[in-house]
């Protein structure tokens, strides 16, 4: 076949990072690579696109391939292309971000003979590349989220606390919000639906348990809104 | 050298969504494309990466090269890599947008060769490759920021009356606003500051000069807020 652009090719590949919420811990999902350059190092699930699929493909693909975690759905997040970034030669990648409740993703350990863990967002290891930059610009990506979306529908139990939910918003925002004040705001949004039943097995005095308001919480996240915090 | 990835490899291309705002018409920068395919049709400003530059500079080279339109704020809008969107073979486009004061920028005629020209977002013609869905990624983006962060200070003169603002949300949102609460609202951030000066040179009653509050808008930028219109 002719090829429209006869010149040397950077390599094109896709990078995951994977967002996992537990217990009020913000984790993200690392591999161990086996291969030089960085070998022994925790970078991003990812690798080379084929020259048959998407871009999209391409990274569902490298994260079930790495991690064993499949069914998610991953967001485009920003393509890196500084010439510098891969010591070995010219590599492109389009970053991909997800967040998932960390209890549905439990890790298979090591498929495609590699390691998978979660780590936490505020105890990382130093990672590969220039994938600590791009962790960096998902997370500040899900931060700006957080403000003009409801986020939470994927990351909570069908019902929880306002303590819990509180407890998700300061994780993402790396931040502690004024316990009346983010209630009268949540409330305030009509998002929420108060249930009849309260907490189970906690040590401290029960709390009301809630539950998404779903067609308000899906035209919320068509609509947007503004949770100034 | 030693490649990473010795399979075959799709062509990296960047591509530019200029959009320019001009006497209430928002536009749209093509050129005209000389080579197949698509000869003779409407494109958006673009080409191949080099090896040896980012994308960002790709980016900036190309609108250069085929616009001559130079000294403009690209951002990074969304890479496409569906397999079929280049008849010739395998191309991935990392897509950027800019909004211009269209006035700074008119267009030198044919550079490289190309035609190039402003198109009315309400009426483009048929255009080459996916760059439709570009334009309308573009677009979309667009409209999510106008809502979440102040855009005025490029596109509109240093002192504007605001019918002249509203005008500009509006074309943006492609709708009309009603201009009791359009004034209400804009007025509450104090973003605006009054001018003690009027329009010159008008037919009908002169209106008010406004401009903006530089460090307030400086600080919404950052921070953003949430423009419900």
């Amino acid at each position: 076949m002719a090829h429209s652009y006869e010149y040397p090719r950077p390599a094109l590949a896709v990078d995951c990072v994977v967002f996992g919420f537990d217990e009020g811990d913000l984790k993200v999902l690392l591999i161990q690579r086996d291969l030089e350059p960085f070998a022994g190092k925790w970078a991003l699930p990812g690798g080379f696109v084929r020259i048959e699929e998407s871009l999209d493909q391409a990274a569902l693909r490298e994260l079930k391939e790495e991690t064993g975690v499949g069914k998610v759905y991953l967001e485009q997040l920003y393509t890196f292309g500084e010439p510098k970034r891969d010591p070995r030669e010219r590599v492109v990648t389009a970053a991909y971000y997800a967040l998932v409740k960390l209890s549905d993703h439990r890790i298979k350990g090591a498929t495609d003979a590699r390691d998978a863990a979660w780590f936490s967002i505020s105890d990382l290891p130093r990672v590969a590349f220039d994938h600590e930059g791009i962790i960096e610009t998902a997370l500040r990506r899900l931060q700006g989220k957080v403000r003009y979306e409801p986020v939470g529908f994927e990351l909570l139990p069908p019902k929880f606390t306002l303590t819990q939910l509180q407890h998700l918003y300061e994780t993402i925002l790396e931040t502690t919000l004024d316990k009346r004040n983010f209630r009268k705001k949540i409330l305030g949004m009509n998002l929420l639906i108060e249930t009849d039943e309260i907490e189970q097995d906690v040590a401290h005095r029960a709390a009301r348990l809630y539950r998404f308001h779903e067609a308000k919480y899906r035209r919320l996240e068509k609509e947007g809104f503004n949770f100034e915090l």
